[in-house]
């Protein structure tokens, strides 16, 4: 891809459902009210029959649904949407982001004018022993996870790494979820809508530490949806599209050791780095971002690695206020996923639209002022696949 | 996408593993092999570094591998691939085809020069009741597949009502066997490979009457992969590329009763409407066809739903012997699904290397004369989700 060619598609509506512990809603209510929201948040209307072809991002509906191959079925059943195509993505916490990446390149290619992304994930049926995020670290790799090697326990071997080398402190890390809830609190989306403090975050019982209850974001119900076409459809839907600058995917050993640093995420790096190049810009360009804060650390480790701050000094970065909400590149402004809550397949997609809230003004009392530039950072196991997307509210 | 344009792409290397039941080889194995026969096709060889991104079809690694998020792992691991991207893609039986649409779409888009896709299901190591193929039959729509509702049931009933409409004989199907059988005895990537008889099928134990056991095709282990380039790229590798002319993708309701005449998919005639004005083509110019033939029932269909002969003809069709070796549109020259076997996720990607084999002249024993054209047909769920994909050993 030559550097600074932007994708030729731009995102014309997006909703989702409001993040939770959704026990009234089933799989296809979700995929459904996600859907309905996107079509109503297209300006000037779309007739459905309109939409092409869609892709569908879920990481784990074998454990959740006992629905192993779920495939095209996932979208056609609850919205009726045969005999179209339906191309079902999945990579892992990153399903909702490269679902959306495919159906760029399918408008990209030409093939399709306009097409649907829905994410989706119903993790709240199931007790957690037996959830996803558990399976998701007992992989074929089992020689290497022993029972008890939990999501949490990765990331807090690179929390305690962190804290070794820079010096960085739980109190920072409490300030990266006191921040998210705040923001949180203000998405009438997010799962979380309470303020907490940083005692509340240092007391909690430890998880694995020093990653106590609040550093962890929680399994979640969740859906979302976003509808892209060609640049040169775009102003039939609306006359304030999102332009899609920009996509990276990189990936990573599943086996820590051989490689890592445990300071951050090489594939998050090498995915910016393609995002950006597609994109023309760097890391000084972006106004708002969505960051991937599965756990506290990883949004330490996530300004570090986009380059939006200096290896080590994501800490201090923080404490200066630059990723507050009134800072001059907020992060997680939905509450990420830490107060909205983390439905692996639905995550990148829903962190579209609070690009899209944000992008277009209409992020409310969170609204970030003259954001022009938004991007998306979107991880899957711990730095195995990362996906950044990035997103203006102008054409270049 | 204008009617006649075909896709920038082309294939430069086709490989696969001798399907069967592999209990002597892991996954891992099996990706591995399929990988570096793939990159031993390629004429004039392929430093692996160039290759950018790929994409991986597998169907249900969580009830194989326990593994139900496997995402860019899947390959990253076994191939050492990191830091490049990977897609999985899961679209039930078709998901070998649908990550060769995905991957071509990217390559179209003009995002990669060069990309990998590997097709791959280990389904052998689990017994049948707990597998991939029975779970896939009980979905979310519990209420309407009782215990006992299996893919040969389903099948059953379209074969039942082709005999009730149209007079399809036992035998006709049984002659689907027997025709697969003897082109797999000549393939030396087929699972079985040994000739069978019309008595043998007809006296077979009885699966779901009328399908007995040599009309279902066999749950396998297996990986096939393919390397895709921009058209301009594609000498580079090898001076006898094919071109990819078109492909499709349609889908249809997974409750049958709903909709379905049991006579045929319409999802088949969907996608293969997409993929012939694709490539500006008819069903009277396809020269070789690999057919999804997981019961014999459905190579019947297929004729049908392609064009390839008149509703309710196949029988007459097949018994004229237009799609013998000899025929003048021979097809499943590979041995199809039900002599080369059906390892879900390698199926549509080794339905690409038989063409490879077929349109460079290279098939050997099996070899169809003066083929230029090519068909892959691959049907996911019973006609929920169907891919159809045309090649062609000249870019027009």
């Amino acid at each position: 891809m030559p550097k600074g060619k932007n994708l030729p598609v731009a995102v014309v509506g997006a909703g989702m459902i409001r993040f939770g512990e959704l026990f009234d809603k089933g799989y296809e209510d979700m995929v459904v009210e996600a859907y309905k929201n996107c079509l109503k948040s297209v300006d000037k209307g779309i007739d459905e029959r309109n939409i092409e072809a869609a892709w569908l991002g879920i990481a784990g509906p074998g454990f959740t649904m006992r629905r192993e191959v779920l495939g095209s079925s996932g979208l056609t059943e609850p919205l009726r949407f045969f005999p179209r195509p339906v191309t079902r993505v999945e990579n892992a916490c990153c399903s909702g982001s490269d679902a959306v990446r495919n159906a760029a390149f399918a408008v990209a290619a030409g093939i399709y004018d306009v097409v649907l992304v829905v994410g989706v994930e119903k993790q709240r049926n199931i007790p957690s022993r037996d959830s996803l995020i558990a399976q998701a670290a007992e992989t074929f790799h089992a020689w290497w996870h022993p029972r008890g090697t939990t999501m949490p326990q990765r990331y807090a071997a690179f929390a305690t790494a962190h804290m070794h080398q820079f010096g960085t402190t739980r109190e920072q890390m409490a300030t990266v979820a006191v921040k998210n809830h705040h923001n949180g609190a203000l998405n009438p989306h997010a799962y979380f809508r309470n303020e907490i403090t940083k005692e509340q975050v240092l007391n909690a019982p430890t998880v694995c530490w020093p990653l106590g209850l609040y550093d962890c974001c929680p399994t979640t119900d969740g859906a979302a949806a976003v509808i892209l076409t060609g640049n040169a459809r775009a102003k039939e839907y609306t006359d304030k599209p999102l332009y899609f600058w920009g996509t990276g995917l990189a990936t990573g050993p599943f086996y820590l050791p051989w490689t890592s640093s445990f300071l951050g995420f090489p594939a998050t790096e090498a995915a910016a780095k393609e995002a950006s190049a597609m994109a023309g810009i760097g890391p000084k360009d972006i106004d708002v971002a969505e960051l991937h804060d599965c756990f506290t650390i990883a949004e330490l480790l996530a300004y570090e690695d986009l380059g939006f701050c200096t290896r080590g000094q994501s800490g201090h970065w923080l404490e200066e206020g630059h990723s507050f909400l009134e800072g001059d590149k907020p992060c997680n402004t939905s509450g990420g996923l830490k107060a909205k809550g983390h439905p692996t397949g639905a995550t990148g997609v829903a962190q579209v639209c609070e690009l899209w809230s944000q992008l277009r003004g209409e992020a409310g009392k969170r609204q970030v002022k003259n954001a022009s530039v938004g991007l998306t950072h979107n991880v899957g196991g711990v730095g195995t696949q990362v996906m950044v997307n990035i997103f203006a509210n102008e054409l270049r």
